[in-house]
């Protein structure tokens, strides 16, 4: 049985904490949050603990900890949490900046349990299963990779401002199955990005539209579409042509209910957002940290994973400015 | 090169004037009908002169005659045709009395020249490819055919007076697809119905909603649903189960065009009548007519097979009487 | 809190304890099995207590019961339940018997607390859906309903001895699911029905295919296609044709992972069996029994329901043998 | 009546020759072809005479020519054909070198009657769906356009080496459908191509894997995907993100039909290559072009549309060597 301490007592440390409480072989003992009533009440729930971060990763009955807090403070939980022997798995991204993303990479390098970074797509049973096709042999050798990722809505411009930007924020997980699926890291990243749906996100001197192109040494290439509005809800679809056939991940939608009406055939919308979309993802997610803390299993995603999609995404954000081709330096 | 008369120059048979035409092996010569401005237009688009009915018959340099005239002339017009040598394609049914289709079945039995009927789903593309996919195998021995068949819009009730009803006018398409699929005639007919959508219908003793189930001697099922509304437009799927799978013909849509809007996700309708669905189709019968007209092929549609989806339409006429099976005597 | 006693601890049982076990206000508390060891390994899981059923019907700290057990003692188990003050959620059918249903619901006329049926599909989120786009009017009146149910396998023999059929034992399911789509009971059925899956159904007395078609005193028509074996899964599908439209449920898939290949574009199965594909619908079907127990809510699914769907598959099965439409007398 | 000439006989100019002689207000009076048993056997099948291609642009009872021969030789006779007076239909592009076309665009700008360019996408019926649905407001504001565009199968050394590399051949088309949805010309274009379909190819200093970025000057995106070969079929679908919504043209396939089995679920193919995918949007083309001729409309394809998208094409093979976003200069 893992005991589990969760910092961050937020939207996404909710999902997580019930996960952690359904896992037969993890249990949440003990929550934080700088919000004392936010960890109250989730603890409360589970009959779990409130406890100071500092707390928490001094208790050595504690096994691992998950960090779901503000993205500024990752790389320091990460560094304390691994110095403290703790198992890690940490919300994306590692920091805003690569720099920083790097240090805790060579901070953490011998640490003694696993560390592993939130990339919810490896979880999902469909990209699971695009990425076994293609392992497998089903579409031949892989040439091109499209993924579209639309969110339903812009975040508001108070979260735009500390979010990092479109490629550190949202793109990154794009670029993590990017990466994920090819087995490689691109040599260099093409970026074009507009503000189209929101003038005050081009304002803050961000984009909320984006095509990124990612080139890999062997010739592969790797083509991302970002937007933050999408009417129709949450748009996350991946296409792999091969040498041999295309293999696609289509949309997970509210119902298979069809509406045969006089104005065409309605569908149902795609699952809403990613609390949504990635909630079977989220459980597999946990369960996959279980099992590598629990020593049985390799680490699914670990901190060079992180480091290699922020450079990518770092390479997008400037290309988007200079008009070139960026290397990737990870 | 087939010489052709054509017998009425209504809706359905503009669709073949032009088919004949388009032909590379057959032109049309001469065109009756007794609205002489219609066959006169038509004649006109083609360059075919305009006759009376017995004059084309008693042609013997028309090789052929396509009867497109109202049902109830239809058997008269088959056996003088082929008492005259004639190839003859007729518009289904023979006639509403199985008694008369009878009749002429017997008086046709010598004809020198083929005649067939026009069953027009037995062309097309997409059946064809389901009958083909279940010929060689595909889904192993059938068991279960259910069949989808909703016009867009219920006729006028003139139409329905003359109709002969919803089994023997719509519903003998569906009768004859069956019996083509399985190769068989069904033993015993069960059918329910009811005016549901036009009570006008129901005033004329007749139905606008049926459910027919066909049973086979080998105990294969099939079952017919036929409503005269869709709001949609016209519905016309196939599902065949089989012990190793299912063979499913869907809608031809108008586009491949989809909409992903706030309320959903917006396909396009099916063609909105027999005239679009079936476009395809009347081009590939008058091709079989004339591949079989020219002594190259049998006949893919005899006088039995239009005998016996009339045989069925009366025993679903009168189980939807009696509340029980009827035997089918075709 | 809802003090829950599990009577049968067998596959389906096991799926009703996690979800007894995961809704935040139930608590399983006792579980009985005629074979120790399966009510042992389940209690274990929870926390639970071994009991006898008998133990378990006396416990007056026992809000509830969910019957699990075989068919043969589920009407004596409601009965003693109801009798004990318990509220009951018991899986169909309720008996083999018409006579005996009628006779439990008759006894169970004044009980204290709910009784619930397990009818699993009113609470699928697709179904649901369905069911509320028409009641709210989406398609206008409702003409024609046809449901698809087709196992992926059949059972073994030994179950068909036991089963009472397939009408009792699988179609009464879907035609629950008419009557409470339709909000009504038909009047009549009439049904064909033959063994082409597995000859030892036959020799059973029993049959593996077969249509049944519901006449409504309305005319509103209901069709029913049911198969012991579809090779490709778990087909359950749902078509509602009303006079504005058609409400359609498709299959729920395994993924949603499209691979197109140079033999066509090949899409996931359907999720395979009724414990993959209406996982969701028994949490909501226990969530709505909670909350019926609890006094918050109507229960969803009554004895009378049971009872109706009961007097359907009786009917059906007797006009397979007769070839007549039968009256529904439940 | 207008009275055609057709320039060159091989596998497109006999689409066209058919499509001529079937539209009522055109006819086929002469062909030529550097072979002459082509233009011969063409013209035989259409009762047109075998003419030279300077015959043809000679004579004044010639109200029309459709250049249908080798790329290199159109610029020329274009130009010729439009200085002799006839309205031109010429297959795209109008030549390789982006400086010759502007110097037919100069000396055809006085030019009397239309020329226009054959860009079969314009016509599709999916196509002009999905443009109409985007003019008419449907998804507001258009944001983001994707274009997926993959051949078959990859064309010989031989056609490669002619063919002026795959962004002026192939991915013309997609150029030419951004700018015409979009109703601009973008400012930049950046490209990513590999050679990874036959290496061939890349000896010969081609791609056959690309991804071409258009940039508009407001900020809009396209992103175009080509690939010389997909195992399954033609591969022709486009995805417009709007702020309202999105609009998406799916694939054309063989067949409706799907097969379930043990496998999965299969549906067809897409039709296999242009001929077939787009056989219904040359029909409209030459319609398209046969009103414009006879001076109903306007020309829908112009010179300055050929121009366009082959200013993009060079653009897009500057960026592939030069790692940069490169300028239109059209």
């Amino acid at each position: 049985m893992l005991r589990v301490g969760l910092l961050g007592a937020g939207r996404i440390g909710q999902v997580h904490a019930k996960n952690i409480h359904l896992d037969a072989r993890s249990t949440l003992v003990a929550v934080s949050d700088f919000v004392p009533d936010a960890a109250g009440a989730l603890a409360g729930r589970y009959d779990a603990a409130v406890r100071t971060t500092e707390e928490i990763i001094a208790d050595d009955t504690i096994d691992a900890v998950l960090i779901a807090t503000s993205t500024d403070t990752h790389a320091d939980l990460i560094e304390k949490a691994a110095a403290a022997g703790k198992a890690v798995l940490c919300e994306k991204p590692i920091d805003l900046s690569l720099e920083r993303a790097l240090a805790c990479q060579a901070a953490t390098r011998d640490a003694k349990r696993p560390i592993m970074l939130g990339f919810n797509r490896r979880f999902d049973p469909n990209f699971k299963a695009l990425k076994a096709g293609f392992d497998a042999g089903e579409i031949g050798k892989g040439e091109l990779l499209a993924v579209t990722s639309f969110d339903p809505a812009p975040p508001p411009p108070s979260y735009v401002k500390v979010s990092g930007g479109l490629f550190r924020d949202m793109a990154i997980h794009d670029f993590d199955v990017a990466c994920w699926i090819f087995g490689a890291v691109p040599e260099r990243v093409s970026a074009v990005g507009a503000s189209l749906v929101d003038p005050e996100i081009g304002a803050l001197g961000d984009v909320d539209t984006a095509v990124t192109t990612l080139h890999f040494a062997d010739g592969r290439i790797a083509v991302i579409k970002n937007s933050r509005r999408a009417a129709y809800g949450y748009d996350q679809r991946v296409e792999l042509l091969g040498s041999e056939g295309l293999l696609a991940v289509g949309n997970v939608n509210e119902t298979t209910v069809a509406r045969a009406l006089a104005a065409g055939v309605i569908g149902a919308r795609p699952e809403h957002f990613f609390l949504e979309r990635y909630a079977r993802a989220y459980v597999a997610e946990w369960s996959g940290f279980v099992a590598a803390a629990l020593g049985e299993a390799e680490v699914p995603v670990s901190v060079t994973d992180g480091v290699n999609a922020l450079a990518i995404a770092e390479a997008a954000a400037a290309s988007v400015k200079s008009g070139a081709a960026v290397a990737v330096t990870g």
